[in-house]
Formats: C-alpha cells, sequence, structure tokens
C-alpha cells in the first residue's frame, strides 16, 4: 500500500530535528536572512539548506530572495495545525475523565441508601 | 558530526505519522490491548507493532503484558514536553511583538510636537 504523507506529518517531521526547531525559535524574532540563520551551526551551507527547504516544503517558513540574499519568515498558522491537533487529544481524555466521573457519581448514589 | 536524537526530537518523529497519531488518539479513551488497537488497520501485526515500539521508544506509551494479552497505555506527560516547546516559540513572538509595540510607541512620542 503506497504510504503518502499529509501536512500533519510533514509539519511533525519538519520538528524532529534540533537545527530545525532552533530556525524556527530564531525566525519567531521576526524574519532573518539564511546568512544569519545558517552562521550558529557548524555545518555546511549545503546541509543547512536541505533544513531551509524541508521547513519550506512542510508550510513552516516562506522564503524570498532578493539580489544574493534569500530571507525567511516563520508561517505561524502552520503552530495553529500542530496546537490544534493537541487541542484535539487533550478534548479526548477530558471527555474520558467526564465519562468516569458520572459512571462513580451514578454507581455511588446506586449504593447509597435512600 | 555524529547525531544523537533528544526526547523532543523522537517525541516530534513518533508524531509524524497518521497510524502513530491515530494509536494516541484511541489511547486518550483509556488504555488498550495490542489487538484491539490494531484492529482499525489493515496492517500486518509486525508492521504495526513497529509503531507500538517507535511509541513506546519515544515514551508517549507503556506498555504492560499480561499472558498473552499486551496493553498499552497513553503517557499525556510527553504532550506537555511537546506543548512546553509550542508555548516557548509563542513567547518568543509576544516578546517581538511587545519590543515592537514600545519601538513604535517611542518613535510617534519623538515625534509628537511637546
Amino acid at each position: 500500500m503506497a504510504q503518502y504523507s499529509t501536512p500533519l506529518d510533514d509539519a511533525f517531521q519538519a520538528l524532529a530535528d534540533p537545527t530545525r526547531r532552533a530556525v524556527l525559535a530564531r525566525l519567531g524574532q521576526g524574519p532573518t536572512s539564511v546568512g544569519e540563520l545558517a552562521a550558529p551551526f557548524a555545518m555546511a551551507l549545503p546541509s543547512f539548506m536541505k533544513h531551509i527547504h524541508h521547513l519550506e516544503n512542510a508550510g513552516w517558513i516562506s522564503t524570498c530572495k532578493t539580489g544574493r540574499v534569500r530571507t525567511c519568515t516563520l508561517e505561524r498558522d502552520r503552530f495553529d495545525v500542530v496546537e490544534s491537533w493537541l487541542d484535539e487529544q487533550r478534548r479526548i481524555w477530558e471527555e474520558r475523565t467526564d465519562r468516569l466521573e458520572r459512571f462513580v457519581t451514578a454507581t455511588s448514589n446506586e449504593e447509597s441508601p435512600a
């Protein structure tokens, strides 16, 4: 069975690397050139560019080239996609906790003498 | 340079697959046997077990075997790890927005006649 990645797969996959997470954290402070982004990393530029392309393909950043300078900008809506999945998980647990509470209350009412 | 994965790398990597995310969503409703978890997926059991081991190694679930039944339980604290990273990113943007606001306010005060 062929497997295709979904936007959520790509979003999480992009976060599974410390360099890419550091780039996103830096871009949270504002748009930044690739040169400035690459500076703190002991990594050849082609390797660093792979991370940039990975983030771009996953929708976490957009890039724009002016002359010889490529500037990266954070796409914050990708955080909303990830957070809405996490919120959905939390809703599932809370529903379960509510059901358990209702069950315990109903059971203890049944057991109490009228 | 050798690369070692961090707990956060593993946590995000585990979420980058729809089967694993579906397993976590199911476990949000309570501990479940591997047999029940596997039932909705058109997948051979050894392939499904790889996903279970992946989630276990990344700390998202714990498993416990009684007789022939292995039961999986969600480890909710892994969500806290992921959410605290996301919260940190949000804090970075908000600090930037605050700085921009202070800059705009200071600039417009300087430009206004006294």
